[in-house]
């Protein structure tokens, strides 16, 4: 089966790996980034193609020799991507985290008839596939609430991060308003709001704070209490947020001397290399789902908690494993006809399924990316 | 007696008003900016005349029409404006903040013949005198620690501050390695660092920093210990170092999308807008000195206080007060020939002399400046 990885960067780069190592797969990776692709084909069994992939058209032509396509660019160019692999009739699995809503295209892969599993990283992704399952198990969802980050392992001050994925789509994160869901009503509130200290096992305490992470969730779980915040070392947020406010994030043009440029533009240019994961550099992935509500007579509480950590000897980083494995993991659901439903999926509709969330935290735990769940009832 | 005052900025202004006031003096300002010296001229009798005081060449042919000179530039023109007034053989009083080493023109100045009175404001300044006096007074001077700052009255998050003088020269004090004497030794420390929390009666608790304000004591106070922590409210210099240590003072110009920019242009064109005091909004300036030593066979501490309020009914800043006033002294003092030496004059060599720092305290005093002393002895 020929699969193509659109995107050979951070997250993409591993997939293609992934995939590559089934003999099964035949792995084309595209990206616009020659040496990207050099790199990647170095390191296994992965055909390699130069495209900019910014091209709608040159998307739809490209992923038509292909039984199956992944779709792995930034964010700002992932919807676009992603409606051009459906044009072509083509099954794929996206981890672009892009901010259009994805059912824009359901009534297009309904047409082609075919499934397009999107937002299938680590959360949305994985913890939405956990959700969908609770909630399948469930009479009633009362509340659902994530906790979730991509770490340094190192500290290093003033930010204290890396960015493991696109970090234009990390700024994007601290801009965009966060939506949840808060007593039955749909709430919006600043990115980086309402930060909080939270404890966890092995990384201590770090804070959270609101970003926008729901997506279609908010659409598909029928839950009065939902909310996602995101994870960084005590700090992050507030020093963000005055770089925000200060208008350093902004993407009208100023003027100033030597010409007439979009502030974010500059802060991109400053902060991006600050935030590149050095050489022999470990991060880290953490996560905390809770889930609560009425199974019969009794109340539920589901609990799931991730603490993975970079591959030293692949050189993987754990945002790479945690996000990456989850798709490549959904690919082969689709590869083996274990999920079939066109029209767009994202990932709770796998926890709907019987089966399917235990394929993919199979295929995670035996990649190490293991998630523990406990189970609290009373009556 | 006919004076001009070189720059009708934030302190400038008020400046020329406060020597207007006076019988003796025909007071002419200059500036670029003819809406500075619009709004001047509605206030009292000033005359103005546009000019470009970048230009030292037309610096030293406009003071010639003059007997006595204050300047009030910003601290990048600070030094060329003070040698052209210099050249021009007319004494003068300075008030601009510039980095070089105003003694570099003392022989320019005894040539001449004429006084040059420098760093003439509230710290340097008005507690330079202080300084000066108290090492005349005292056997030996063990130690000086100087804290200062000038703070709006109502804190808006994130930056809590409004420039109260050029915020060029702010950024400046930010970037700038503090130089200071400790145990006898000359040690230099980044700007911003050795945060420390400080409660001043009146104001609360505020956070002191080093930066490079010392300027001539370094060279003409002999005290082993000798520092000058500049006052914020708390946060404030952490946030200012995470600019500083991203890059966005970089004077380096960097190219982006629309152009190749200083990032300190941008951060400029950001924040100083945010830092303008508003209509109707008040400052404070506030100033601890603490000068420890021997005299006779007594241990001597002096302390010196200064809290001082923006004046609501004149609409004049605290910091206009504070330092402009005691420059206005300053001319008055050369005016009336109570101080003449040749050269050029930090404020401490003004407190050297007795009944000067009397005569600039009594002057501030009358404009509702007040100095509290408090001395104590031990033996």
């Amino acid at each position: 089966m020929k699969v193509i990885v659109l995107g050979a960067g951070l997250v993409g780069g591993p997939m293609a790996l992934d995939l590559a190592a089934d003999e099964g797969f035949e792995v084309t990776a595209v990206d616009v980034d020659e040496s990207a692709l050099a790199a990647l084909a170095a390191r296994g069994p992965v055909l390699t193609r130069v495209a900019d992939l910014a091209e709608p058209s040159s998307v739809t032509t490209l992923v038509r020799d292909f039984d199956l396509v992944l779709g792995a660019v930034p964010g700002h160019m992932g919807f676009r991507t992603l409606r051009a692999a459906i044009e072509a009739g083509r099954p794929v699995v996206d981890i672009a985290f892009f901010p259009e809503d994805p059912f824009l295209l359901d009534d297009l892969a309904r047409e082609r008839g075919v499934p397009a599993i999107v937002d299938c990283g680590v959360f949305p992704g994985m913890g939405s596939a956990l959700i969908g399952r609770a909630a399948r198990r469930l009479d009633a969802v009362d509340s659902v609430l994530t906790y979730v980050g991509g770490l340094p392992e190192v500290r290093s001050w003033p930010w204290e991060y890396r960015a493991v994925f696109s970090p234009v789509d990390v700024i994007e994160e601290y801009v965009r308003p966060a939506r949840f869901r808060q007593g039955g009503a749909l709430v919006t509130r600043p990115a980086l709001s309402e930060v909080e200290l939270v404890d966890l096992p092995g990384v201590g305490t770090l804070e959270a704070f609101n970003t926008d992470g729901l997506r279609t969730l908010l659409q598909t779980i029928d839950a009065p209490d939902m909310k996602e915040k995101t994870l960084r070392y005590p700090g992050h947020a507030a020093r963000m947020a005055v770089l925000r406010e200060s208008g350093f994030f902004g993407t009208e043009a100023i003027g100033v001397p030597g010409g007439k440029v979009r502030p974010v533009d500059v802060t991109a240019a400053l902060l991006f290399p600050m935030w590149k994961l050095r050489p022999g550099e470990g991060d880290l992935t953490v996560m905390r789902i809770m889930i609560e509500g009425r199974g019969g007579d009794r109340r539920v509480r589901y609990v799931y908690d991730l603490l993975d950590r970079f591959d030293e000897d692949a050189g993987i980083t754990s945002m790479a494993r945690t996000t990456g494995y989850t798709a490549t993991m959904a690919v082969r659901l689709l590869a083996e006809g274990r999920y079939d439903r066109p029209g767009v999926s994202p990932p709770e509709y796998l926890g709907r399924e019987p089966g399917c969330t235990s394929f993919l935290l199979a295929g995670l735990a035996a990649r190490g990316v293991s998630y523990v769940e406990r189970v609290e009832e009373s009556d």
